[in-house]
């Protein structure tokens, strides 16, 4: 039943290395790693330089290469490659969280055309096995919400800022000189690397398609020292989340920050854990927390998913054909707390239901109910910081019947 | 690939009913209980009396059922029951933790036998897929540490006592009124019930086969309030652990509460639930948290080990074909806190290195390393109270070197 299994890597940055030392370090696995494709052959490296090669073709056109493992950054090289290699009758290991939710539907075109599959557990919080586990343990209960920490160098931040009393700027610094933080982090403080990772939590949760552009994205960069003194004063931690929320036949789903008491699952997820919290109808609350990046254990998650192929696994996607699933729904309130300069323009009612406000010589707070619209429109000015309420579940708007719209 | 599975199901208790309920009212799952065995035919049931039997020959003898799921309390009789099943060709998913830690050797001999698989997700955490997350996703790192809050009433009373101030005879009574306790609660605080799940870890987490009483058990109804006062002085919380530690090649394991600071993975795990944290080579830090019992979420981990094997899903028992793994040992020593009355007989010299003492009218309290051989008598004593120390961690006992010997 258990296959020995000859790998082609594409990559060999943190998490190749981590992978190499994982593979190299633990017994049991009759796994060997054939060639190493890298764009940089000039960078001294770990490995003798027969590993190595800069044509890709060296690792496609091998027949004697069982799987593909792509980790390299940019996800349209390695789309590009992804689809070669299925074409060439290999199966794929990824961590691609940009190319897997990018392309997730043609990659099951490709894994079914091709019969080869594609695996990505590397691709979501790291070390956690949270795609393994939605697909498996989950596969028979309804999940009526799913709430990630799903990006380690914003948790880190927050954390930074929130717990220990540095600058935003500080924080930010600190993470990136501690490798957590791209030199360019924009993809994480505004959002965007949750989006790709919650649209992927999506099929496996959900059974559904939403692409990374289609969720609505608040990121923490707008972050204010009123945001801080407001958590402290009401012994708050502010956390990024990637929410999923199920009201019925209704999806709505959303990555921004929030405001949690400490008795909310993800309050006491520090630093650069990442965590996901899933309420299940009958499982009822779990929560998931593990490294959410870093070589070793995104490494053991990409070698997971390589142990995995030993046994012929595949992603069932069963969420997916299932007849009840919800719709993803973008008609829906939240309650926020926004901040801003006094002079900012932002009145009681933009709310779709006003709680109140505060206002000093800094700082104007706003805190009530908006639409996902206004939300949306919201996370894109310069001059306003967004968060969500504590214990804010965002909902659905309420379809009046038909009698009350012919009473109005 | 997947298959229509017909059950029959032994026990309609707390966890059938569950199950049921689950099985009914989720979709996808193409399963049918055929027949319930139950003991007492004169209780009112939720179900047409067609589908009960107190007969378990006609779920046994029954050629169309391919899984008997069996749900009762009674180990003895629940083990006849596997054991007939596996014999009749059926595969058996149970939830009954003392029948597996029992007999893991005869059922992994009877399933190799009659070729017919045996799950039991249900049986540890209740909720939480520690088993399958074991097998699958750590068959190949190495873990160095496995601690769980692995039984909810201990948890609960804990939670009662240090953090509401509660005594331990009401926290007992509460959680007896909420069912989470049974009436008989002997095998919940005095730690044997830990002593089946750590059991049975120890095989999936380290491929060794430790029978419950060859564990060091160390319950938590000699708790005094001298315990809670110190742990509230010291910002502590109390837990009961059951703890793996692995040093080399030699592993560690006991049941014991610990006090555990704010920086500890199990510190925010409250009430009924249950965690487990496990640290591995290269995933590092994981939790797993859940609830560990109730109807819904134990019948949803049976449910999760049905659905497994329409994919002929089994345990692999990976780790214990490895040659990497460790021996169990119970020649180490542990840093404990124990509290009594001044008069108990109890000095510095019990301890292999003392810290520290404290004595007051009502109270004296030792801290310090002792032998675990010490800590098994002081545990079947009525007259002390015995927690493991904060960030305690058992360590093997150095074994001389023979020119150490020599000069000796």
């Amino acid at each position: 039943m258990k296959k020995k299994l000859t790998l082609g890597l594409v990559g060999f940055g943190c998490v190749g290395q981590g992978l190499y030392r994982v593979l190299t370090e633990t017994q049991g696995l009759e796994t060997e790693i054939r060639k190493i494709c890298i764009k940089h052959p000039e960078k001294s490296r770990s490995l003798p330089t027969a590993y190595f090669t800069t044509q890709r073709e060296e690792l496609l056109g091998d027949p004697e290469i069982d799987v593909i493992v792509e980790l390299i950054d940019d996800a349209d090289t390695a789309w590009e490659i992804v689809q070669q290699a299925l074409q060439r009758g290999k199966a794929v290991v990824t961590a691609n969280k940009k190319m897997v939710a990018t392309h997730l539907d043609e990659l099951r075109v490709l894994e079914t055309k091709y019969g080869r599959p594609v695996l990505y557990e590397g691709a979501v919080c790291g070390s956690i096995p949270i795609i393994r586990n939605l697909e498996e343990y989950y596969d028979n209960d309804r999940i009526n919400r799913l709430e990630g920490i799903v990006n380690g160098s914003t948790n880190y931040i927050l954390t930074k800022v929130s717990e220990e009393g540095k600058s935003y700027a500080e924080a930010l610094g600190e993470a990136q000189v501690n490798g957590f933080a791209e030199s360019d982090p924009t993809l994480d403080v505004e959002g965007y690397d949750p989006t790709f990772k919650l649209s992927i939590l999506l099929t496996h949760a959900f059974g559904l398609r939403v692409r990374p552009e289609e969720l609505i994205r608040v990121g923490i960069h707008r972050l204010s020292a009123a945001d801080l003194s407001f958590a402290k004063a009401n012994h708050l931690r502010i956390r990024l989340v990637a929410g999923a929320y199920r009201h019925g036949d209704k999806l709505i789903a959303l990555v921004a920050p929030r405001f949690v008491p400490d008795t909310h699952a993800l309050y006491s997820v520090r630093n650069e854990f990442n965590a996901v919290s899933v309420e299940g109808l009958f499982a009822e609350e779990q929560l998931f927390v593990g490294k959410g990046a870093g070589g070793n254990p995104t490494g053991s998650a990409v070698l997971s998913d390589i142990s995995a192929l030993r046994y012929d696994y595949r992603y069932e996607y069963r969420k997916t054909t299932q007849e009840s699933r919800p719709e993803y729904s973008l008609d829906a309130t939240v309650e926020v707390v926004v901040s801003c300069a006094p002079s900012v323009r932002i009145s009681p009612e933009d709310f779709v239901r006003f709680k109140g406000g505060e206002r000093n010589r800094e700082t104007h707070r706003l805190q009530g109910e908006v639409t996902l619209s206004t939300l949306a429109d919201w996370s894109r000015r310069d001059d306003i910081s967004i968060i969500l309420a504590p214990g804010a579940i965002p909902k659905p708007v309420e379809v009046p019947k038909q009698e009350e719209l012919a009473a109005a």
